[in-house]
């Protein structure tokens, strides 16, 4: 038990202390982790108590501390845990909580490169059958390795950041034109942040995932499907994805994911020994996606077919190095049933069949004005929860 | 006429002036300015003559200099010509004067996003006839928009640098496996670097240009043909190309090519009004492609079908935002004969007609132990040539 009060079912407790960096009225960006609605100041923590070097939380990014490497995070995390538990710190570390709504929370690091990845098999199938309904089999290097491509970094954006709808060019039948999107998207996805860098041409093994990647966001991957469908062959995604995407603003460790750890899912063929797993990375995340307040869909994160540990061994197996703050996402969740998929796009089915919300509207893509937010939570110690936070955004029109 | 012995022919003259990072063996990271076979010590002659903010060349990177915008671009440009065309400058200057011998010339900007296109009309007409000869159309966006991708900005290594041959799947007939790419490829191309950044929402216009973009460098954007066949459906080019893309080290400002200012070729269908022309932004580049020593092609730059000011406008079309650091390439230069063609993909013809090197030996693809020298240059004033240096790099052994 924690001397801090976290409010009753609180998925940001002690076992939870996900890091962030936020400002208030009267001080800069620094790093704080977040306990029940409290944010524990860590710069002036460290300054005062000791046990940590000040320096890493006394600057407006997670990228120096997350830099340090797996000893640093768990001493670290020890450290503060021990603050938290011990009545003996009250004292000292009160002063030093930070209230949740005297805090603005900013973009947690500094993105390196953004990888997106699609690892979902149901959202990869069910792109298939709305697609290519004559062929719906999946891409046939699909089974094979995780398929990914690069995103645009300096369009990484944190939770709470408006969303300006696209304008693109698209093809109405015969007819090209350029102008704001009509089918703007959501894809609810699970962000892996590298913090341990790699050297150029020395692959990472599947085994050695947690000794670089510090924790995990939440991502909504926004994308202009009229955009992207005009645009993407033969080299994929580009402006159909590049003007937004939203991650949240709490990074939760790998360490807080203990619990959550399950076995992917079976894999035929039997993946290249590169891929092959040496331990259980599958992660019993279950995300919720709610559109203006209606919860639309609970896509499962148990049941993706590539791991975040197989995909880092992917992302350097040809000899590309990684970076402190690189991140890479897991493509759109989706689960076996409707209330499962992770876009838009599966669950209107491309458009065709609406969704309804609480207010009795219904929607297919999104409208202006519009709100999504995914959440999500993960099996912690006995029988608790661990929270990872959320990610939200409103859609504003177009520009004219 | 400058006091500094310039070698003849040499197109690294007082109208070139590029600026690059170096070191030496007594000091550390800092720009410079090449002339001839030296580097002006941009942050020792500032600091001792002032005209120029001393602090934007002791760093390590262009980045602050290039963020200050076109007005200080242009009065260092001046500033710095007039210190090497005024023989009373002499004496203060030449103690700064590094001989090229002495330094050791680094990646020149630190790469925010890097986004490679793909305009050049005959490139992507070869590619069609090779890979689709029953339907070798141009994909169906290619004449509406510059079609792009993201790239990885943290392999982007200065000239130089040793590429090592990428493992990774591919398939061979049926068989997929793992291992050493057969098919290693070059891809000659210039490359825009972004100094001024944009705000999120904010579509830069294609006349503005100028105002954003700082200078060329030359890119090998080197690919790895049968993994990146495999892979590239439907998310487009990953690990076929995110081992390395080898930059020239030294930036040749904008100002240093207003002579090689050409119109583009005509457009049809006429482009949508936001990537229409409004100065003539084609560039009258000649690249030379050298492998092992001999000169296998000279692609032509001035007849790529879409420029630069229509990339930088369709890349920020969407509201995307650009940072200081972003690169740029135009994709694969190639002209409309073989000896023009700026990949050995089509030099080769896919493999099918070897190319002979002065050795007497043949290729199609790279082997161990190879070294590809890209160079370029083009207009200068009164008759002269202003060079863009050269990006070199030697093929090693994969990883076993």
């Amino acid at each position: 038990m924690t001397w801090i009060p976290v409010p009753d079912g609180s998925p940001i407790g002690v076992h939870t202390l996900p890091y962030g960096v936020f400002s208030t009225a009267h001080d800069g960006r620094r790093v704080g982790a977040a306990i029940g609605d409290h944010i524990v100041d860590l710069a002036a923590v460290a300054g005062e108590q000791g046990g940590a070097d000040p320096a890493i939380f006394r600057t407006s990014s997670l990228n120096a501390f997350m830099s340090r490497g797996p000893r640093v995070w768990f001493a670290v995390r020890e450290w503060l845990t021990r603050l938290l538990m011990d009545r003996e710190h009250r004292a000292a570390v009160e002063p030093h909580l930070v209230p949740m709504p005297d805090a603005v929370l900013h973009l947690p690091f500094e993105v390196a490169d953004y990888v997106d990845f699609y690892a979902s098999r149901q959202h990869a199938e069910n792109l298939g059958q709305i697609f290519r309904p004559d062929r719906p089999e999946l891409p046939k290097a699909w089974r094979h390795l995780p398929i990914g491509y690069h995103g645009r970094s300096g369009t990484v954006v944190p939770s709470g950041t408006d969303v300006i709808r696209p304008n693109g060019m698209r093809a109405d039948g015969g007819a090209v034109s350029y102008g704001p999107s009509t089918m703007l998207d959501i894809e609810a996805e699970v962000g892996f942040v590298v913090a341990v860098p790699s050297a150029l041409g020395q692959p990472i093994p599947v085994g050695r995932f947690a000794e670089h990647v510090f924790g995990v966001v939440l991502v909504n991957d926004w994308s202009a499907r009229d955009i992207q469908a005009f645009e993407y062959v033969p080299l994929g995604p580009f402006l159909g994805k590049s003007f937004a995407t939203s991650i949240s603003v709490w990074v939760v460790p790998l360490a807080a994911l203990e619990h959550a750890r399950v076995d992917p899912p079976p894999r035929d063929p039997k993946p290249a020994e590169y891929l092959r797993d040496t331990q259980p990375w599958g992660l019993d995340i279950t995300l919720e996606v709610s559109w203006n307040g209606t919860t639309v869909s609970r896509p499962p994160f148990a049941g993706m077919y590539w791991t975040a540990a197989q995909q880092l061994a992917h992302l350097t197996a040809n000899g590309a190095c990684v970076r402190t703050g690189d991140l890479y996402a897991s493509g759109t969740v989706s689960g076996p049933i409707r209330e499962q998929y992770g876009s838009f796009l599966e669950l209107s089915w491309n458009g065709t069949q609406p969704v309804r919300l609480a207010d009795g509207s219904t929607r297919t893509f999104l409208h202006d004005g519009d709100r999504v937010t995914i959440s999500a939570s993960a099996p912690g110690p006995g029988g608790s929860r661990v929270g990872l936070g959320e990610v939200t955004g409103t859609i504003r029109p177009a520009l004219r």
